[in-house]
C-alpha cells in the first residue's frame, strides 16, 4: 500500500465517484470550539464512502475476472458500493447480508440488481458462506477493508481533503471499523497534507481500534454485534492489512456514546442540511463534544454514511434535536 | 440585468459561496423518466441559494453604505442570507419577519447576529414596516428578488449548472417565487448552455408565475399566504423586474401538490441524503411527478433551500416515505 495506488485509484474514479465538498456552519465551529470542517460522504453515489473502495477495486479487476462477477459481504453499505460497481461495469454481483441490515440497505442493494443472501449474525460465519458461494460459482470476492486497492479508493477522500485544506494544523476524525477508510486516508494525508493527523472514532463497547492502537496489537471486540445502533462501522476487529498503517500513522482512537451519535445526526441535520446514520455521525459527534482530547485549530469530521431508516432519523431528530447545549451520553 | 453582472458577481462570492455539487440517483432517475440531477442549494451557507443573492448585494455596496447597517424582509431564508452576509463584513442588520416564520429561521437569523422585528403577515405590511426603520436609522434595504445585484448573486446558480452540463438538453425547474433565483438563472443559461430552458416551479394554490407567464403580465395572488406549507417561495407576485426576463426567457409555469412536495422531501431524504424544505423541493417534485409536460433528456431540479423544523420533516418521512410508487396528490 502506498500513496501511488490511491492515486491511481483517483485517476480510475475521476467522472464516477463524486468529490464532495467540505461543509461547515459557525453553529458547529461554536459548539466544537475551533475551525470545523465536515466532508459529507453520505453524498456520495450509493450513501456513502464505500462506493469509491468498490469501484476502485471492481476497475483494477482483469476483463475476465471482472466478467465473471463479484461477491460481497456487508452489513449494507459495502454491499450497495459494490453493486453499484458491478451495475456500472455490466456484471452481477452475489451479496451476503445479516439478515437484521436495515431495511433500506437490503432493498436498495437488491434494486441495484444484486442477488442477496441473508444470513443469521450470531449463528453463521458471513466469511465462510462467502467462500463456498464464491467457489462454487467462480465469482471474485471483494472485501470490505483488508484489500489493497479498496483501501486505494477509500484514500481518495484524504486526497480531496489535502487539495481543500492542504496547509491546515490539526485532526481529521474517521468513523472506524476494520480501517479501511481510516488507513487509506491516513496515507493520503502523509504524503498530501502533513499537518493534519488522523484519529479512528469508535462506538462505545466496540473500541477494537482505539484499544488495539493503546496495546500495539490487534484487539477483538467481546460479545454480539448484532443490531447496534451504529452496525455500519462495527467489526470484530482491524484488519491484517489495515492496522499497521493506522499503528503508523494514527493518534489514538477516540470512543462516542450513543446518545453522542444522535445528537450528531440531529446537528447534521439542523445544521448542514444532511442526512447521517449513526455510525456515519461517529466523528462529527466526537469533533462536537469531545474537543478537548484534540489538538491544532482545526479538525475535519468525515461523515461515512447516510444510509439510514426513516423512522430512527426521525427519532434522532426528536430526541436528540433542538436546543440542547450538549448530548446527554 | 446581464449576463456580466452575474459572472462579477461570480467572482465577488467566489471562496465565500459555496460551490454546490450535482447530485444525482439511478433510482429518482427511474421515477422521472429522464436523466435527473439535483442541484442542492440547501448545502449553501445558510441553508439557502439566498446567501448567494445577500452577499453579492452586501459586497456591492460602498463601504460607509454598508458600514450604517441593513434591512431586509421575509420568511426566512433571505432573512439568514443577509444576517450572515452583514456577519461577514461586520456591520448590523435588522430583518423584518413574519410571526408566523418557521421557528429555526427566526432562532438563526437572531443567532447570526441580527436584530429581528417580527410582523403579523394579515395584518401588517413589511414594506412600511421595513421602509419606516429603514428611515429612522439609515439603514439600506437589500430587497429580497427586485434588486439586479440580488438577481445576480443568485443567478452564479445558473453558471455553476453551465459549466457542468454545457452541452445538456432538457429543462432546468427552479422554485419560484418573486422570481429572483429563477430570473437570474435564465439569464445566466441563455448565455452559457442554451439548451436547458427554465421552467418555474410553485405550490398549488399560490401560481401567481404560471398565471403570469400565461397572460403576459404580473398577476397576483389572491387570499391569504399566512403558514402555508411552502412559505419560503410564496410572494404576492413575480417581481417588476424579474417578471420580463421570465417572460423572455422561460418556459410554462409548472405546479405541484403539497403532497408531491412532501414526498419528494422523502425522496430526498431516501436517495440523495439531503434535506429539502417544502417550498424548497417542488421543482423535485416537479421533475419527479410531471415529467410528462417536460421537453429533452436531461432535467435538473434546483432544492432551493433544507431550513424545515424537524417535526415537519419526520411529518414528510412518516407520512410520504417508503415505496409508495406515487405521490397521491
Amino acid at each position: 500500500m502506498n500513496i501511488d495506488m490511491i492515486r491511481a485509484a483517483a485517476a480510475r474514479l475521476q467522472g464516477h465517484a463524486r468529490r464532495t465538498p467540505l461543509l461547515s456552519s459557525p453553529f458547529l465551529d461554536e459548539i466544537a470550539g475551533r475551525r470545523l470542517f465536515v466532508k459529507p460522504e453520505c453524498l456520495q453515489h450509493t450513501g456513502s464512502f464505500k462506493y469509491r473502495g468498490a469501484r476502485a477495486a471492481v476497475s483494477a479487476l482483469g476483463e475476465a475476472e471482472r466478467g465473471r462477477g463479484l461477491i460481497a459481504y456487508s452489513s449494507g453499505n459495502h454491499a450497495q458500493g459494490v453493486a453499484q460497481a458491478a451495475r456500472d461495469f455490466g456484471t452481477r454481483a452475489v451479496i451476503v447480508m445479516p439478515a437484521d441490515s436495515p431495511a433500506t440497505k437490503i432493498a436498495n442493494t437488491r434494486a441495484l440488481g444484486a442477488e442477496v443472501v441473508l444470513y443469521e449474525r450470531d449463528r453463521e460465519d458471513r466469511e465462510e458462506i462467502g467462500a463456498q458461494i464464491a467457489a462454487e460459482r467462480a465469482l471474485t470476492l471483494i472485501k470490505p477493508f483488508d484489500n489493497p486497492e479498496v483501501i486505494a479508493g477509500q484514500g481518495t477522500v484524504g486526497l480531496e481533503i489535502a487539495a481543500d485544506l492542504a496547509d491546515a494544523s490539526g485532526s481529521v476524525l474517521v468513523p472506524c471499523g476494520g480501517g479501511g477508510l481510516t488507513s487509506g486516508i491516513a496515507l493520503a494525508l502523509e504524503a498530501e497534507a502533513p499537518g493534519l493527523r488522523v484519529r479512528p472514532v469508535e462506538p462505545e463497547g466496540f473500541d477494537d481500534v482505539a484499544r488495539s492502537l493503546a496495546s500495539g496489537r490487534i484487539e477483538q471486540n467481546s460479545g454480539p454485534t448484532t443490531g447496534a445502533l451504529c452496525d455500519a462501522i462495527i467489526t470484530p476487529a482491524p484488519g491484517e492489512l489495515t492496522f499497521p498503517i493506522l499503528h503508523r500513522l494514527c493518534g489514538p482512537g477516540l470512543v462516542v456514546s450513543e446518545a453522542e451519535a444522535l445528537r450528531a445526526m440531529a446537528l447534521a441535520f439542523e445544521r448542514l442540511k444532511i442526512v447521517a446514520e449513526p455510525g456515519g455521525a461517529v466523528a462529527l459527534a466526537a469533533a462536537l463534544f469531545h474537543g478537548d482530547k484534540l489538538a491544532g485549530d482545526t479538525v475535519v469530521a468525515v461523515i461515512s454514511g447516510g444510509n439510514v431508516d426513516a423512522p430512527l432519523f426521525a427519532r434522532a431528530l426528536a430526541e436528540h434535536g433542538g436546543e440542547k447545549p450538549h448530548a446527554d451520553g
